[in-house]
């Protein structure tokens, strides 16, 4: 078996994503002497990042003492910037949701006022959580556009006029911690991981007001060349009745302008449909109403036939679609899995899971949280703590 | 600056790669201590893996001594298996041909006479290369249909029949050495990338008979769940004038029904051109003849409506187009850049780079080459010679 690493952030990651228990499983996943690794659990327990829970069972001699991540050990902000609204979470290190608020914003309005009204909702749940700016280790931000994440900029992004290059982290320099930012569909990818994450390859694919699709290739999220893999929106679809929809990007019959959010409404006015919002179409369609069931199962077959494709290409283990329009849930899934299995090739089909998110409304900020615990946890974070509990 | 492991096949990989070219470098790049470093690296010369072939510049100090990859210490065998012929190579431990030999066949007489055949060629280039089957350290085998990689037994090869679960390494006992076989367009894409390999994300297209995409993530093949990842010949594509084509799979318009050789072929006895294979029309196209000149273009363009999709989903470095129809050149890199450029997001185009394989039909053996080195160079592999050096 190979091993694995035994630095202490490594060590503290086998612990927090359950792959070990105790020093001993620890000894056994890293191959490292039983020394080391004793010193570096001890450096973990001093710095409150490590706790020792209680013994566990014993087949002879003294029972193993188990070890848990400290995930109380203080919180993260996670913040999910949509087109029309934010919602703000305070979560534990293991990204439970201690608190959360949302609200309406308009995405033109401009980073000004905007982040204005992200920094008073997260102060608010803060307070709602119990905890102060000293309690915040970390920031993870979501935005709907294309992100440089090293510098948290958006570059270009097309549906956030005046946002192109603005410092988003400096909004958080109050809280004096690492702010990451990445586009919304990555980090949904990560809260559709989990803790602990998976070594799948995944295809996680958001349907709100666009359509984005985070690539997971054994566990990690897939970026590509400049940064902008996944970007399935503008794929062009054929229509067989030679009707013609353009798009906000300037083509025609983009995925997007054919089976996005815009457009499920679009189609639903035209159809006589009394609804104002897309949320409506989707709260009628899961209320089982006909003409918006067929509405929002033609969606699904309409993005089908681009997963058809990316299925063969790709060969997942699974999709997950999540955003606005997934909450619709069985309808949308229908006519995905009607194009995806009517078109994929048998092989990579055969054991292909396609679903609906638990909780599309909470991936995002799940999404937003992980990645905050997973780059402050990273090794210089790790060191870091540990010199300051040391000196 | 991250530093590289320092084992012994680290060592060796640095080297055979030309990251380093000295034990100094080896240090600079490894981070490992100079003794540790200097130690391996004579245990090497001693397993005669790496030779000290000169003194370098020193700006003082006694000059360093330069190290290379004694790529003579050794040959690995080459093969080629298409649907109408077998190419077989043998060549020096950095994949340069010392011989090769072809024969035309039919893959579809089955294992029996096919392999026969192979094994003939091989001892026949051996012989024309002067050396025996003593010196041959591994065998790479490329296949025109699904493997299992670790066992080396074709998976429902549909253009193979007969060969379902056939054990091909058993078919090299006589060399007593390691056998690695993968689907041809898995070993196109390692031939393409070439010795030391790239850390990019590049799209390998093979247009033959058939058309599939090797799939390199970070510079390694990408297989996905079920290693059916780059099928791209069975996606469905759409077409404008309502013509269907019925496909081997059984579905209608697959791009490879609408844009394979065999297509092709089809396309230009129906034109009335006075030809009988696929190749006939690759070369009138390359001789500048106008009606193969435009139906090589629109093989392009139909490539190159699937392409842009792609393009889009997984935002490449680059797209190198591989085999028999490749061959043609310009004429079928204009109809996919025009299909690709047209189509693709800015972002995700903006720097692409698309071309020919430089030598298409020797990707394929050099490729499998390259996968019987990297194979054999693998760390038990080189603990094993060094074992074997030094009892």
């Amino acid at each position: 078996m190979a091993h694995s690493s035994a630095s202490p952030g490594a060590l503290l990651h086998h612990v927090r994503t359950g792959r070990a228990r105790s020093r001993a499983e620890l000894v056994a996943l890293t191959g490292a002497a039983r020394n080391t690794v004793s010193g570096r659990v001890d450096q973990l327990i001093a710095a409150n990042l490590l706790a020792e829970v209680g013994r566990g069972w014993s087949t002879g001699g003294r029972p193993p003492t188990i070890l848990e991540f400290n995930s109380g050990a203080g919180c993260v902000l996670a913040v999910d910037l949509g087109v029309t609204s934010v919602d703000v979470a305070v979560t534990d290190l293991s990204a439970r949701v201690r608190a959360t608020l949302g609200h309406p914003i308009d995405i033109s309005d401009g980073p000004g006022p905007v982040l204005a009204e992200v920094d008073r909702l997260c102060r608010a749940a803060l307070a709602e959580a119990g905890l102060g700016p000293d309690d915040v280790r970390a920031v993870g931000v979501g935005v709907p556009g294309p992100v440089e994440f090293s510098t948290g900029r958006p570059s270009h992004p097309p549906i956030m006029p005046g946002w192109h290059d603005h410092p988003i982290p400096d909004a958080f320099a109050a809280y004096d911690c690492p702010v990451f930012v990445d586009n919304d569909v990555n980090v949904m990818a990560l809260g559709e991981m989990g803790v602990g994450g998976s070594d799948q390859d995944v295809l996680v694919v958001k349907v709100g007001t666009g359509i984005g699709c985070g690539v997971v290739v054994e566990g990690r999220v897939y970026r590509g060349a400049q940064g902008s893999a996944g970007d399935i929106g503008h794929i062009h679809v054929p229509v067989a009745d030679g009707r013609t929809v353009l798009c906000r990007c300037g083509n025609v019959n983009c995925l997007e302008a054919l089976a996005g959010g815009a457009s499920l409404l679009r189609d639903a006015l035209a159809a006589g449909m009394a609804v104002s919002t897309t949320r409506d179409v989707v709260e009628l369609a899961r209320h089982g109403d006909g003409p918006a069931l067929e509405l929002v199962r033609g969606t699904g077959r309409t993005i089908g036939t681009v997963l058809a494709a990316l299925v063969n290409f790709f060969n997942p283990h699974r999709i997950v679609v999540t955003g606005g329009v997934a909450q619709a849930g069985l309808p949308l899934l229908a006519g995905i899995r009607e194009a995806v299995y009517g078109r994929s090739m048998p092989l990579a089909a055969r054991t292909l899971d396609i679903s609906v998110s638990q909780a599309p409304e909470m991936s995002g900020r799940v999404g937003a949280a992980l990645m905050a615990i997973e780059g402050w946890l990273d090794e210089d974070s790790v060191r870091d703590v540990l010199d300051a509990a040391t000196s």
